[in-house]
C-alpha cells in the first residue's frame, strides 16, 4: 500500500497542534496517509514558499492549513499552489477565532481557501473534506469514509440521557 | 469529450443567481461541465433530499451550494452525500452575509462544508476550488486552471492608475 | 387525562440536553405532556424527515428544537411540518451562540421559526411559549401557566440582598 | 364567518408599517382576521398596558409586535399577557437591526417572545407562525396555510434564469 | 441633614446586585441618600409603573436602572418619568453585555437613557453621574465629588509595579 | 430671562453638525439657552482643555459632546470637568457608529459619560436628558419638557397609514 | 535634494488605489519621496517576496501596505523585511472593512504591523505616521509635518455652520 | 552608551502593566533604552498633557501607549506630539478588547496611531515596531533586531510535538 502522504497538514505554530491533531487523528482513522508540519507564514516565510511550491510534485493532493489571529497561512499557501487548500481557523485568545475565521475565509476572487469551522470541529471536518476529495478516485478511502459516516449516524442515541 | 456535469451548482432561490452565476461562468471558462439548479432547503426539502442522494450516481464530483441568511442548503446537502460540498454565503439584506457565513461555516464535526467568501468572490472561488479538485485527475482541467492562474498573475499591473 | 405528547422537544445531540432539559422540566411543571428526542439534522437527516413529517399525525401541537453552531435543526423541521416550531440557540464554544442564534432566527420569508434566547433562558421560554399556544384551547394548561406567572411575580423580592 | 380579530399586530411607530404591513398582507391572504395598531412602549406606555391587558378578553389569540433599535414593545407586551407573542425586529438605521434583534430575542427566562428574522421576511413569518398556531384548532386556516405552502413549493423554479 | 433618597437604584433581579451594589457604595461614599429596589420590567411590570410614576413625587431626582440581556428596565422607566434616567448594562452570560448595552443605549428619539459602561465600571459611573447632577444645586455633594476626583487622581502611581 | 448658556454642545468637526444640530433644535424648542462649538479632542486639544476647565465657571450645567470613530471628545471633556457630560456617538462611515459608541460608552470607572443612541435619535435625546437635569431646579424647563412629552404621546396615531 | 523613495506604498489591487492615493497625496504635500506599486500577496506572491526583501537595500525606510478582505499583504511584507510596516485596512464590500482590519491588526507576537483606521482616514494617517518616523532624522520633513499640524489645527472653525 | 530613554511606554493604569511589561521586556532584550510610566488620559489629564508635550524635548523617539475599554490614551498622546505613537489595545473584561481596539485604531484622518494586536502579542509587537523605527539610524539596534528575528525563525520546529 502506498504510504506517500496525500494530505499535508500545516500549522503556524506548535500551539495550534492541540487543535490540528484532530485533523491528523481523523485522517489516521480513515487510512489516509498524511504529514504534519509547522510552517509559519510570518516567522518562516521561506519555508512556506518551499512547502507550497513543492507540494504537488511531492505527491500531495490536498493541503490543510490551520492558523489563528491574523491567519495568513492558508491563503498564502493557496497563492503558491494549485492544489485544493482547506483552512482551519484556530480559536484565538481575545476574539475567540472571529479574527482567524475572517482572515481565512474572506479571500479575494482568484485564490480559494475552503474554510471550516473554528477550532476542533473544523479540524475534524478539514480531514473529512480532504478524504472526500481523495475518495473520488480511491475506493478504499471511499469505503472508509462511508463506514465512518454510517458509524456516526448509528452513534446518535434516540433519547437524551441525564448525566449523573 | 465527456459532457456529463462534474459539478452541481445549487442555490436556494432565483435571487441567488446574480451571485452564483459567477461560479457558473468561471467553470465555463475552465471547460468544466456543470449543471445549475434551484434547490431550496426550506421550500423544497424533498427536492434537496433527492438531489443530494443521487448526486454521486449521476456522476457529480463536487457540489457548490449558495445560500443566504439562515443558510442551510450547503450543510444539509453535505449531510446527505459523501461528495465534497463547497458553500457560498450570499450577501443578505440586513446583516450583509454575516448570518449566511456563520450558518454555513460553523458546521459541527462530522459534516464538512468548505466555505468560501461572502458574495461574488466566494462564488468565483468555489468554482476554482472545485476545478482544483477535478484537476487532480483531469489533465485538461489542470492545464486550464494553471493557465487561468498565470493570466491572473500577468493581469496585475505594476503601478496603480488614476481613473479619469 | 390524555398523556399523548403535545410538545416534541428535539435536539441535535446529547450535548444539547443540559440546556434543553430546562424546556422539559418547565413543561413538566406545567403539566404539559411532551417527548424528548435526539434528531440531528446533519448526522441523522432521514430521522429528521420522518420525525417532522409524522409529527402532526402523532398528535404533536408544537415542536421545540434546540441546536448550536450552524444550527439547521429548527429551520429544517419547520420546512417539513406546518406545526409551530420554536428554536433554541445552544451556546456554542467559540462564538457563544451568536452563530446558533443567526442560523436559527434569520429564516427566509415562508418558513418561520419562533426563536428564543441563547441557552437556558431560551429553553425555559420555549416551553412557556409552547404552553401559551396550548393554553388557547386547554383550560388546565392555561390555569397552570397563569399560576406559574403569578408565582414568578411573587418571587421577586422588594430589595436586593447581600450574599454572604 | 367570525370576523373578530384573532391576531393583533402592533408596532412602535408609523415608520414600522412598511415592514409590518407584510404581516398584515400575509394574514389577509390566509383569511386570518386581524387588527393593526400603533402602540409605542416608550411614547404611549399606558396604551401598551391597556392593549396587552385586554388582549385576551377581546378575543385575540396571538400578538405580533414589531419594533426597532432598543426594541421593548414585544417583551413588554409579553410581560403583560399570557398570549403567545411573536416579535419582529425592524431594520434600524445604523446597526441594521442587530440592536432590534438582540433587544427582542434575548428575553430572560420567564417571559418568552418568539422572535423572527429582521425586516420583511420576519414580518411575513410572524404571520405564518401565528396562522400555524390558529390552524391547530381552525380547519379553514389549516387548509389555507397548507395551500400557501404548496404554492410556495411549486413556485420554486428548477433552474435559475438570467435577467435581461 | 435630609435623608430622603435622592437617587433610586433599581435593577431587574437579585442577580444584578453584585454589579449594582457598586453604584450604591459609590453614592454612600459621596454622602448621597439613595434607595435600592428590585423592579423587574418583565416579571413585575405593575411595580415598575408604580415606581416610575411616583418617583418624582417621592423626592427622587435621578433614577439609576441596571438590567441585562433584553434589558428593558431603563428605557421603560424613562418612558414613565421625566426624571433623568441612567442605565447600566449588566454583563450577560452568553453575549457578555453586548445585548444589554444595545437594548439600553439605542433608545428612539424622545425617550433618553444616559447609558454607562457594561458592568461594574458602569455602575460606579452611574453613581458619579447622578452625583454630578445633584451637585449642580447641592454644595455638599459638589465638595464630596471634587474630593473623590482629587483622591482618584492622586491615587494614580507614577510608575507601574511588578506584582510578586 | 437669563440667556446665559446652560448647555454646551461641542462636537469634533463641522461634519458632526448635521447630527448635532438636532440637539440644538431640541434645546431651542424647550427654551433652554445653549451654545454650540467645534472642539476637536485630536486637532485642537488645547481648546478642549480650556473649554472643559472653564465650563462650570462660565455657567454651564451640562455638556453634550458628539464625536465619531475613535471618539475621544466626550470622555476627555468628562476627565476635565465635574459637570455631567452626555455623549452622542456620530455614525461613522465604515462601522456605522459601532466604533463611536464603544469609544464613548466604555469609560473606565471614575469618569462617567452618559451615552445616548448613535446618530440623530441620540442627539435629540441628549438634549432631552440635559433638559431633564435642568428641569430639576427650573420650573419653566420642567413645564416645557412635560408639554413636549405630552405632545409626543398625542402625536402617536392609533393605526398605521399606508403611504401613497 | 535626494529623490530616492523613502516610503513604499503597496496595495493588493488597482481597486485599492482610490483609498491609497490619499496616502500618496499626503506624502506629496509633505515633500516625502515615495513610490506606489501594486503587489498582490495572493496573485503575485513572488513579486511580494522580491519587493519586501529588497526594500531596505533600495533605500526605503517605511512600507505602507493597503489591502482588503482577508488582507495578507501588510503582514506578509512585515514577515520579509525589518523595516517598519504600516497597514491600511481597505473597506470591503460586505463586511465594510471589519475583515480587513482584523486580518491586518491581529498579527502574532514577533511580526508587527502598525495598523491605521479603515479607509481614507487610515491612508492619510499612514502617510503622516511614516512622515513622523522620517522626521526623527530629517529636519525638512519635521518642519513640513509641524506646519501641516498647525494648519490642521487652525482650520478647525470655532462654531458649526449650517449648510445651505 | 547613551542611556537616555528612546521609547516611552505609557499606560492608563497599573492593571495594564501585566500586558505592557511584555513591551518593556522586549525592548530590554533588544538593548533599547526606555521608560515606563502610568499616565491616565481620564484620571490624570494634566500629566498626559505634560508628558506628551515634553516627550520630544526629553529625547524620546517613539511613544508606546496601552489602554483598554474606551481607550483614549494613545490618540490623545498622538494629538499632542509629533512623535510616532503606537497603540496597544488592552483586553477588556466584557468585550475582550474589541472596544479597546476600535477606540485606538479608528482615529480620524490627521492624527495617526499605529495600532497593534489586542493584548500581549500587541505589546511585544509595539516594542519590535519601535525598535524597527530606531534601527533606521541605530546600527546596534538594527543588529539586535535582526538577530532577534533570526532566533525567532530558528525556534520554529519542523514538526508538531504531542505534549504529555
Amino acid at each position: 500500500m502506498d504510504k506517500t502522504p496525500k494530505v499535508g497538514i500545516i500549522m503556524g505554530s506548535q500551539s495550534d497542534w492541540p487543535t490540528m491533531r484532530h485533523a491528523a487523528e481523523t485522517l489516521e482513522t480513515l487510512g489516509v496517509p498524511f504529514e504534519a508540519k509547522i510552517v509559519s507564514a510570518h516567522r518562516t516565510p521561506k519555508r512556506l514558499v518551499e512547502y507550497a511550491e513543492t507540494a504537488q510534485d511531492r505527491g500531495l493532493h490536498v493541503i490543510i492549513a490551520g492558523a489563528g489571529g491574523a491567519a495568513h497561512l492558508p491563503g498564502m499557501a493557496a497563492s503558491m499552489t494549485a492544489l485544493p487548500v482547506f483552512g482551519v481557523p484556530i480559536e484565538s485568545k481575545s476574539l475567540k477565532g472571529q479574527d482567524s475565521l475572517l482572515s481565512i475565509v474572506q479571500m479575494p476572487g482568484g485564490i480559494p481557501v475552503g474554510t471550516l469551522a473554528i477550532g476542533k470541529p473544523g479540524a475534524i471536518n478539514a480531514a473529512l473534506l480532504a478524504a472526500s476529495v481523495l475518495a473520488l478516485h480511491d475506493p478504499a478511502i471511499r469505503t472508509a469514509l462511508n463506514q465512518w459516516r454510517i458509524r456516526q449516524t448509528e452513534a446518535v442515541a434516540q433519547e437524551p440521557q441525564d448525566e449523573d
